[in-house]
């Protein structure tokens, strides 16, 4: 992300820890990439909040709430946030209890809400699309979507991060955009998991078709526009993330399909893709709300509660879906 | 399809070839897959016309309107025809014509048009969706679309498609379920081109939603609804094959991404994938019709002009996109 905004403007990045901050700045090396000229480290986050009006908060969802505690005392008004977190925050309740207890919609937040909640900026936008990671710091082309309620917010995104790399869209439908973007990691899971076990492109295709629908109707009832889903935050991110080794939530999936339990894949992963927390809400935030949403339900059976994937494959093949396209 | 089919009941299936004939009927094998016992090979097709009341005619689209009037004075209007062709006919001109002439949209028909044109059959429809050939010859489940203005066309084809491999859906907007079937396939040919020059998935997801949004544009602008394309017709179909290598318009963009000329890959395929047909069709009825269709257009370039793809990349990443969902 600093790499992408050095092509148009000087950089500070922020790290809490004063011993990664001098050895980046040293090294000038992560992730196996060279850092840009234009990208200086710092760990003084109130040097970040005086010398910049734009800021683009990154970090998992499970620490945004913290994260945005953190640094909330030096953010004022004339500031500019715009996330790239595709997650929800659980507040008023522990995850932990989720399975037992289930969960309601004021227990769940996008990253936006938690940005207004804990801090007085008010211009906030999301960073979306299909943004594989690993892809962009190979300096590979990509689009991405820049979603707020405020012109200004989306101009000045794209100010900083149009280049020769990146086109970038900017949408009004904030919420839409953001939750697409949350909700796909789900699906490529399922892509994923279908992968593992060995099954081909046509089912994966009537997975991510299937898995789209469940989207929007998601985004609906959570008070979304459809708008964002049909878009480059929406069917662009899904296709890209649901058909790439490139994707944690797709390995994740994959992992799950080949045999691999949840306790296995968590042992060995750095960090737990952000798809696995978003099944566990999404499923019991529908069943409160009462969604119909099969694909959903199906995963979450086979993640968590070690249901056989053939069972759950063939379940689906012959479930009774009246309509295909029924969201328009 | 004759194995599908098989799942359900008996089927004929017709060769114009006496020695293939006999010898599928010998042999039982076919594309490395055993005949399914219940598919009987035929060389006479008024016993077809006879004994069957739905046919499924699948041959290439430059054939098609051929075919209908070889076998027309066998049909009957008590006759159902579904046909599983994703391309275009052209009529009133010749095509080789078409790069120095253009073509207008009274030249071009879809399949169900012709069935309509070249016999007395009434009831007509389309079975579309992600069927990569391969996958289902080779046992792997998959999704399907009937397509038609008849509950009883839809009806009788659920009946006897239908099984624990296929899950089939029923639409009414044929039009529209035929064009997305036939337009995506010019879009898997980008994405292969986009594979075959060695780039990724963030910009693959890019071309093909926002070629997702010129299908939609070209369909309404052929008198279709757009409801199709979100569905299992369109972005179901448009996602299996603008991944797959099992996919014959993905691999034909793959080589010519690779370095090979339209020459060099024609002179050493079979048969030529449809979407280089349709791209030929659709980018001079674009012009004609006045849309504005630049990924078409550039695809259209590489392909029969050899404008190069590294060019044609800047000039989507860098195309003024004004919204990035406008079909809603």
């Amino acid at each position: 992300m600093a790499n992408l905004l050095a092509y148009n403007t000087d950089v500070l990045m922020y790290s809490r820890s004063a011993e990664l901050t001098e050895r980046l700045n040293r090294e000038r090396f992560r992730f196996g990439v060279p850092l840009h000229e234009r990208v200086t480290v710092v760990n003084d986050f109130s040097l970040i909040a005086e010398r910049c009006q734009l800021l683009f908060p990154i970090v998992p969802s499970n620490n945004f709430r913290e994260m945005m505690r953190s640094i909330t005392d030096h953010l004022r008004p004339s500031h500019l946030l715009i996330h790239g977190t595709k997650g929800l925050d659980i507040t008023g309740m522990d995850e932990l209890d989720i399975p037992k207890k289930g969960i309601e919609r004021r227990n769940v937040h996008t990253m936006t809400d938690v940005i207004r909640q804990e801090s007085v900026v008010v211009r906030v936008g999301a960073l979306t699309g299909p943004n594989l990671a690993r892809e962009l710091l190979d300096g590979q082309p990509s689009a991405s979507v820049i979603a707020s309620k405020f012109d200004e917010v989306i101009d000045r995104a794209k100010l900083v991060l149009k280049s020769s790399q990146l086109h970038v869209f900017g949408t009004h439908d904030m919420l839409g955009a953001e939750l697409a973007g949350v909700l796909k990691n789900v699906i490529a899971l399922g892509s994923g998991i279908l992968k593992g076990v060995g099954l081909g492109k046509n089912i994966q295709a009537m997975l991510v078709t299937r898995g789209l629908v469940e989207m929007v109707h998601f985004g609906q009832a959570l008070g979304s526009d459809k708008r964002a889903f049909f878009g480059t935050a929406g069917i662009g991110d899904l296709i890209a993330t649901a058909t790439s080794k490139k994707s944690r939530n797709y390995m994740f999936g994959y992992r799950i399909g080949s045999g691999e339990s949840l306790a296995e894949v968590t042992a060995t992963s750095q960090e737990l893709a952000e798809g696995v927390r978003t099944l566990m809400i999404t499923r019991h935030l529908a069943r409160s709300m009462r969604l119909r949403v099969p694909i959903t339900e199906m995963l979450y059976q086979i993640v968590f509660e070690q249901y056989p994937v053939t069972e759950a494959m063939n379940y689906l093949i012959t479930y009774p879906y009246d309509v295909d396209v029924d969201f328009l």
